[in-house]
């Protein structure tokens, strides 16, 4: 049977390049002890998961009750974010046909490490306290730790396919370096609003992503052609991470918003924009088939975007038909993408995108940063009234007479921010990843788990060549 | 390639009326366009979920913290009805082996329109404020509206593989629609408890999906026969659905019953029938074949009619051992369902209910409402607590004088009231489907996914031919 | 078609044994019978969950808000560990080509009985009312029920496509039974904290399976070898069961520990273990073979083991990078096993363990005790603070002046009544389990849905069949 593999293997040409037995486990220890030791300086619980803490911190705020602990505010949505990150972005990447293993499995990988890495660089840039020099971390940081991730697994969405797992932990490494400095300009320094990250996640995470593979771009692609597509139950495997993705995508906007109306309202938004953006979808894949069939791919995908478009503006008081007209845009818009953006791309800029991240992520969360910014200036003491417009913008401190246009500009100028992170950032991981120590696959050997996984397709493969072989003996 | 498609599509003979590109695009644009404009006529935050509305409700409430804003009693629960209604309901149906892709899209797109027709017409009915002529919504809002839709997705189980999505958008809008008509006459009117619709969304439900199917009647269904069927990963797929249907069931039950001890009992008793359910149902499905061997479709549906059963009677004080009796009874029922009744009512009846919805749905949902009726019958203060039972049956105003055996006949009537719209609404949008312009497939193209969407099965059917083929030549 | 499925099951010889018509109908309907009979003679509501109790609780205890109801504390919790042991450990074991029906099915089963024998097991021992002679059940009850069946379900993974159905159910009845016993001296009489599971339900659980598996040995097993693998997409099946796993461990870890910083701190312990251990798997996973190529077996197995091994100390201050420390270990250890120390007992110890539980639990379950004993050693009122400390280790009553060193001994202690009860039991129900009435499959027959499960694989078979025939004819 192992002979059977390997010339199974060879049947369509030799594997190159893609030893990863001593570079792969080499980056995962390194980097995972560094992770303890620097857990170890640095990472301490924050008061309401330390045992003493959370004692003394009932006492001196007056809390009688544990339900106050901000754990129970968050951790239902921190789980549905979790199941995103994982179920969600992983099984939305099983849809090639032989691909899947590559899909979710790397993903996983990319996630685990990611999370570590972001909470210090979070916690380095948002939560380092000056005078102990620790970290403190509780649900909130896990759950930003997960919204950081995601950035990189976007961008990951770009180069499916066509990377090595050591390339991967290389651009999430530098995705989550970038997003922590990026996160810190536009919500400390610009003071933005934007807790479902549609600036800080999918607009950097999109261009990161697009940014890598225009460097990475593989002339000879096409020779890996006949794996770049999916088979039917892949593409039912895909719509488990698409649904999951939509369902708690109201969980992801909302998992940092504002405590009581904030979250709420939140979901609202989402979940409005979100069955909106569905019908529009379905609207124009239909219309664009000769005979008004529906295509997989811009369900699984496209249906998505409007969560990416309410990233900013759903917890401002954007109103519920105002949800529901940035869903019906988004449907169109990405629709629009999948079927002639992404090919124009590929042809004319040289910009091989498997996912189609640019129409899900890259353009709709670039419209989400200026819906915000146009929420945001738009907002009145009449809609909010004092107190609220107060906690919602938290407008404290050195930004309390900020005005509502200047807050407005800020959100436009975040946005711009974020793209220009990920296009500069990613220009410069793409070189990094050019130099031919990472085991990447040949162009004729992409979209093949066979590369990285222990797996004989022996079995599937002769299905297909007995097919054309039978095909040609009766013709 | 593009050849062979089309010849492998022509194998079986021509595609008939299935062109849905005019059809499908204006149906989902046009109807969408109404909600928005519908949307901003009518829809606002509620209290809870406007900034300025909450921080006044704490005051006037007397609350300090954000804990009690109704989001969080209800969120997890929300999430979990959200999970099966897209997930659920979405993968049960996948268990076809070439309509996977429609048991799942179709129920996507069905149920994101759904929703938003469901807001509107329940807050005209429920929450349509006589001042201001505007409807709020909150989080019980969106679980309503995501039970409402539950409704047509049952319906569409009866149709699985028979109708056009286009069919199915007519279907949802009337069901909506007469879903939102019953239950206020159910509710509202009869002053019923039905927190987890075992009248309003499965009894009706399940008789709106068999009358429709009854007046869709296919006579030469069986020329589509090779296709009625699973294959081993459809199977599978299935049973995610399916699962996730039984372990949110005490979710659905539970989302929007009394906060506190209500909610809390709802759960254990729906948790504890479903588990009984799934003994009896295994128990009988392997009595029923000669060497005992189990029956994929009872399993995945069969143990999931004890959720449907508890409906009413989940959150009243059934008892442990109450519930676990009513899921005896119902795996044995819901079995024998489909073992006799299902083939009975095609053969007799010519009755064509792909998924079988009646022993899922109809019958363990009228069972429930009468159930229902008998526990509020004999409901006593002993039980309760004077305070409990006002509580429980919300006995207050006009109704503060209503004996429990008086409400245990209105729980019985509502349960009529429940089938009669079912069948007689179902009977009226059956007749409407009936004209030929909504591009359903032929006889011998049903239950089939090449109708509706972009799929080349040419490899899977290749397979087979090649099959028969070398099987021929072998002889 | 009925004669090619007959020939299609004779081609690899006759099923033997196999017939369960009679069996498994009467051990579900008699066992359900008594759990009936049983639920209505001891199970009732508890104060939170019964309408009556929880007003008069509220009025006894000063509460104002419903939220106070533990119900709010737990509900979340409650149902992603539900989501583990359906979904998570019923999916993990559809890996197998042809058993996946068999691995979620039988899970679904044995849980559903498990569940409900848990409740009267763990409340004859724990929650019964010396007055009433009465067990009242609330959310934390149900936790603990599915807890129980954890451990049976566990031993199945050894079990895995060895037996049937009926063996199956008296491994359940045995193995909770055992269950509630070792639990009732590990945590009552020993006063162990085990939040987790480590000890309770991980090490006896694996121990228990082991211990069956080696008395049931069959020297022929290796008849089945084509049927114990996987193909493509069982594994991407088996994917969802393992991160469903996965991401919920935190929910399982902290289930049942205090309210407050207790649950806080309890996630994210877990969090960070379950991510360091998915990169030392991938490492160790990588660097075993030849080409570096990973395998899925290793990623979907042990990369949970952190979440197992945390499954004590999680709860108590043992710090994030000493939860990092503990996942990075667990990574080495668990892909070792799978590499060298199964192959081995198979080999050796004639001990065929069909998922490798004793990489998952067996031994990840008893380190995991004895880092709790060494955390729980070393605690400190400095680090806990006197109030955190009596808090967190239930330090009242009787065990007021137990020193944190003899708190350490108990624990280790525990985990080795955990380990004598797994034995000992699973050892005597194995013989139990070595009568020849209870309709297991003959070795060449194992691995095999055939078995239980109404399944024509004709057309499975005949692909092969197809695909050696042409491969001789074309030699």
């Amino acid at each position: 049977m192992g002979n059977c593999c390997e010339r199974a293997a060879n049947f369509f040409g030799p594997q190159k390049n893609t030893y990863i037995r001593v570079s792969l486990p080499a980056v995962c220890f390194v980097w995972q002890i560094a992770m303890v030791v620097l857990f170890g300086v640095f990472i301490r619980y924050d008061e309401e998961s330390d045992e003493k803490g959370w004692n003394e911190f009932k006492k001196s705020h007056n809390i009688t009750s544990n339900i106050e602990n901000d754990f129970y505010f968050r951790y239902p949505s921190f789980q549905d974010v979790h199941v995103m990150i994982f179920v969600g972005f992983g099984f939305l990447m099983t849809f090639l046909k032989r691909y899947s293993f590559g899909g979710v499995g790397f993903n996983f990988l990319i996630a685990a490490f990611g999370l570590q890495w972001a909470l210090l660089m979070q916690g380095w840039f948002h939560a380092l306290d000056p005078v102990t020099g620790k970290i403190t971390i509780g649900i909130e940081s896990l759950i930003n730790a997960d919204f950081c991730c995601a950035g990189s697994l976007i961008a990951y969405g770009a180069l499916l396919g066509k990377v090595s797992p050591v390339q991967l932990m290389v651009v999430t490494l530098f995705g989550v370096t970038l997003f922590a400095v990026e996160e810190y300009i536009i919500l400390d320094l610009f003071h933005c609003r934007d807790a479902g990250g549609a600036m800080v996640i999918h607009t950097f995470g999109g261009y990161y992503g697009l940014a890598i593979s225009w460097v990475l771009y593989r002339p000879n692609l096409n020779l890996s052609k006949r794996l770049n597509g999916s088979v039917y139950h892949s593409d039912l495997f895909a719509m488990i991470g698409a649904l999951f993705l939509w369902m708690f995508w109201p969980s992801f906007n909302s998992a940092i918003t504002n405590h009581g109306a904030g979250q709420h309202r939140t979901v609202i938004n989402t979940y409005l924009a979100l069955a909106s953006c569905v019908l529009t979808t379905f609207a124009i894949s239909s219309m664009s088939q000769k005979k008004g069939k529906l295509d997989m791919v811009h369900i699984q995908n496209a249906s998505l975007a409007a969560g990416v478009a309410m990233g900013t503006a759903a917890e401002l008081m954007i109103t519920p038909y105002g949800s529901i007209i940035v869903g019906f845009c988004c449907g169109i818009i990405s629709t629009f993408g999948y079927l002639y953006v992404t090919p124009f791309l590929e042809k004319k800029l040289k910009l091989q995108d498997t996912c189609g991240i640019h129409n899900l992520h890259a353009v709709p969360g670039m419209l989400g940063g200026f819906v915000g910014a146009i929420v945001a200036a738009t907002a009145t003491e009449e809609i909010y009234g004092k107190e609220g417009l107060i906690e919602t913008f938290d407008l404290t401190g050195k930004f309390e007479n900020r005005t509502m246009s200047t807050q407005g500009g800020y959100q436009a100028a975040g946005t711009c921010v974020a793209i220009a992170f990920g296009l500069v950032g990613g220009v410069c991981v793409g070189f990094i990843l050019r130099f031919p120590i990472w085991g990447d696959p040949a162009d004729d050997f992409c979209f093949d788990d066979e590369a990285y996984w222990e797996y004989c397709f022996a079995q599937f493969m002769s299905h297909i060549v007995v097919y054309y072989q039978l095909l040609e003996a009766l013709s």
